[in-house]
């Protein structure tokens, strides 16, 4: 931790902070300069937040020092984590595509959609049983209903499955019919449903959320495996910006810097990232360009009959042609589709 | 809803669009523009999203007429909400404050503020014994024990009591010792929480996301509302901006606006909105002159060792003095303290 | 500055930093934490920036300490600037209201709305004569002739006059006729004009950019004052944010920030702010009762026939009641109106 | 346009909005819906900004329909523009490179700089000679000496020279010398220089400002292109927003979108998007993946002792491979590079 004094911060001031940092069993290193005193703290203290040295007299800022992410922490873990789901590994050399509508809304739509999508090369089929929607009078999700219809399609595909869980009590039932679980971007910080989803063995796919930085994702992730799950997934969807043309600004910086930071998968979710199925192909193919390890894709088999994402869903045969545009592109980055 | 079609848009095209407009069962008004056909659509279905029609050939956008509000707009209720809790009413002509901690820390804590905060005429006292936090290392807050210390100190005050639920499950427990519920800013949008205590009967302060839009926020009072408990309180917290300076960026225009769209009381919250003790007080003026119908403020009698928020917490005797410079200004805008 | 190194850093890294701060002619001091391994520079070097040290083999983060701004910064000048301007001070004790149309659009509106504020109590009438538009289809303003029209408008009143200045090469022309030259938020880095209206002894009203740190209005500033020219007020007119409803987010943190950071007055803008006139009355209210010096208001007798910013313009007659609203507000505050 | 009523608007107010709306010789066509009544608006009348109608009274929302670039607009031109510089073209199947310092510091380092990047591939040669600074205490760009050794460079390697113009009066002078002008993030709406490099014949480079929308970007084009310089190049370099980890967020959905509402080329700039050398290569990537035609990048012989944008410049090796890795990219999307 770093504590930079006010210019002409008065040797009474600096005296008093030396003492608070000594009491908290930490050591202080002043360094006097020619306009400011900083004092840098040595040693980790559990509970010491670094911004209660901003209430004591003469202290202008206090820089902690370090990440706060341990288990995410690529430092901690040098070698990328690797989830195994039968077969498919996400976290390999080999992308992994999950796709599928964005809310499960009978039989035939997703009996349909699993087929096409499995049949354009896709692993995972996604679909939400439980939608998390802005008003509460918009459709809220099949429920059970679509979770059973879900399984129905794993059982007529093999693909694995990708839904949305929202809370915690949930967590056990939506465990039972998923082989991943979704955390929203609208949840990545309700910590009652992190701790619940790494209380399970259940591979998690978290979002970041809209407007959460990429160090929040990370401490969010923490919540998950400081409770034991450790197959967690990250994915960039989108920030909100003040930019008016797109549902959300695509941030795929973070993901090469989620690479870096974290030896998590990363995966890109070009649907929500643009919130226009014109733009889902080419930001696709950006986020594989960029390192994503990993895509979530919305495809509809009518998008303009969609109950929700409609203007953001791909039909069967873009999507299909998409997954065949990636393919040469995957290798010229020395990975495989 | 307004459709807009491309420039150049086909007959047939139009022509679909009026035909799936019929289908379900909404009127097109069709208008034949130099340049570009708008269709306005009379009529309003139950699930139908207006984004659906970006898939249909030719369109080139659509936008929704009208708020999706309808509980918590002041259309449908021209007077104010007032919320009457023993005594204090809060969106009555008169202010309410409600100060305190961040978090409940111990015994002679919470006492020694709530005497400090009601002498000076606070009428609420705040506290929190769960505490949301980024890292999961961070004090979470002392539960259950935490709820026992403020329903003390309400015993010993006379002071009503708000404090933060953060889990569906337990909803509950905390309704047996909180005057008052407060939804915290990152749960704004967890809506099995909102539905929950939506289906109490006690007051809610429903903080706006950092994130989130005002649209955004009233949709989540509708959430509360639909589910039967109508006394609600918005609250102006601050969202996040690109300004490093402050913590937040406190947004004041959402007060005002709140005003004209809802009829529920509007509560600012300078200590979240600024994130910097010394830019409490004029902020928490700025909030009432242009309308809040209260403020929530932290108070700590010693910041420097607060566990959380110390850096925005104002000391007993500056908060004193707050409460002092605000009577004049309340009188001056015709308002009582 | 500090630099923090890697985790895990080696002795040769933290060597070649050391050697690299010493060619420099400063300073280094070493502490060797746990974890991190800090090295405070002690020393101010000219052309210094603390960046370049991230390409240094092992550099983690960089900080500098303390703010790049001195002639703006109130360490600098503790006491408040007070802008003399035939007897009008702006930055004293009395709060000085700027009122007028967005554009100047011809000599009746001019003169009408100049008599109008006058008797309202404003003291210094604004009307953009250069007008900087996102479109080169829009209204571009009256040039000279609206400038011919401002002082016609001050032959008749008394008012002072505040218009906008957009290109070096005009600032000669619009100092003729402006006792107050005004840089628009799409120009407060447009550093040749920033240079340009320096080298003039003309007060100057800075407006911050839609989307600049309050630390990059401060060193905007800063570019001004360098030039010789002190006479310098900073307006906080709103910030670009993910908020729809309203046209900026009006920041109004940054109004007691500034005062506390800088010895400048503080003007406020919550015709800009909002953009909406319904909100303008009540902000302008929060801006005074922040520490704003000063409000500048848009006025036109006639908003709906507008050539520019109809939405946000008030009618005169609700001018004159913001400005009878305002008085008992700003006694209150211990200030006068 | 369409005007949006409030409900319970009345009929003289809808009345008063047609007579409005006749005056100016546009057609109205009203339909009365459930809740609101919306009026169609048809015609297009020089100087009417539709917010004007805001301030009628019963108007809830206007909102224009269509674009109002027009000669930015692909369906103006539906071929793409392609910028031919004696044997490069830009915009065409080929990716143009544009590489090397952020500011001419000295002949040397300009040398070694364009021979190397010549060597790995780039076509154009980026260095500034002219720096828009944020602080006045930096240093402000080597002038008239920067641009001598800019052509001194161009002769030595064939490259082809892009550098900033920050006046209008500098412009005859940098066009003597550059074969681009770049007008810089900072000045995209400095309207007084576009309309001064919009009288050139020079290719422009037009750099997005950190918050400028992509409406504004197309509407900042098309005031060049108005004067009558039709060689306009888009720049996406990263815009502001909460994210503190990178210097800005690199909004590559601009990238597909404006290709799709414009025939104008499109170049990235991974190194002011990311502010992070680390960062430059796989954003560079992801760039070209969603269909830039070109990338701008700073490259440095000694990042380390860059006077400016040291932390995200990349050394000439680390260049010369990221222009490898591109070759076999650019080919399986059907690009040559």
């Amino acid at each position: 931790m770093i504590v930079v004094m006010k210019k002409g911060a008065t040797a009474a001031e600096i005296g008093s902070l030396i003492a608070r940092v000594e009491e908290l069993d930490l050591t202080p290193h002043p360094i006097y300069g020619e306009m400011h005193t900083v004092i840098a703290v040595v040693g980790e203290a559990v509970n010491v937040e670094p911004e209660m040295f901003l209430q004591l007299p003469g202290v202008e800022t206090v820089t902690r020092i370090g990440h706060q992410f341990k288990l995410a922490s690529r430092q901690t873990m040098p070698e990328d984590t690797q989830i195994a789901l039968n077969g498919t590994v996400i976290g390999g050399s080999k992308l992994v595509v999950m796709a599928g509508p964005c809310s499960v809304e009978d039989r035939t739509q997703m009996l349909e959609t699993a087929h096409a999508v499995k049949e354009a090369g896709a692993r995972i089929l996604r679909g939400g049983a439980f939608k998390p929607r802005t008003s509460p009078y918009s459709f809220q999700g099949m429920g059970l209903k679509g979770l059973e219809l879900l399984a129905e399609a794993r059982e007529a595909t093999g693909l694995k499955i990708i839904t949305e869980v929202m809370t915690p009590d949930a967590v056990p039932m939506v465990s039972q019919y998923a082989d991943i679980l979704q955390i929203g971007a609208r949840n990545m910080q309700n910590y009652g449903l992190l701790n619940a989803v790494g209380r399970t063995q259940r591979p998690v796919l978290l979002k970041r959320g809209m407007m959460s930085t990429i160090q929040e994702l990370l401490m969010s992730a923490e919540y998950i495996m400081s409770n034991g799950n450790y197959r967690v997934m990250l994915c960039e969807r989108g920030i909100r910006t003040f930019e008016p043309m797109t549902r959300n600004t695509f941030d795929l910086n973070a993901v090469p810097l989620l690479k870096q930071l974290s030896h998590l998968p990363v995966i890109g979710d070009p649907s929500h990232g643009t919130g226009r199925w014109d733009l889902v192909a080419p930001m696709a193919k950006a986020a594989v360009a960029c390192g994503a390890d990993g895509l979530i894709i919305e495809v509809h088999p009518k998008p303009e009959v969609a109950i929700s994402d409609g203007p953001q869903s791909l039909k069967p045969e873009r999507f299909a042609q998409l997954m065949r545009d990636l393919k040469p592109l995957a290798q010229a980055l020395g990975r495989e589709l």
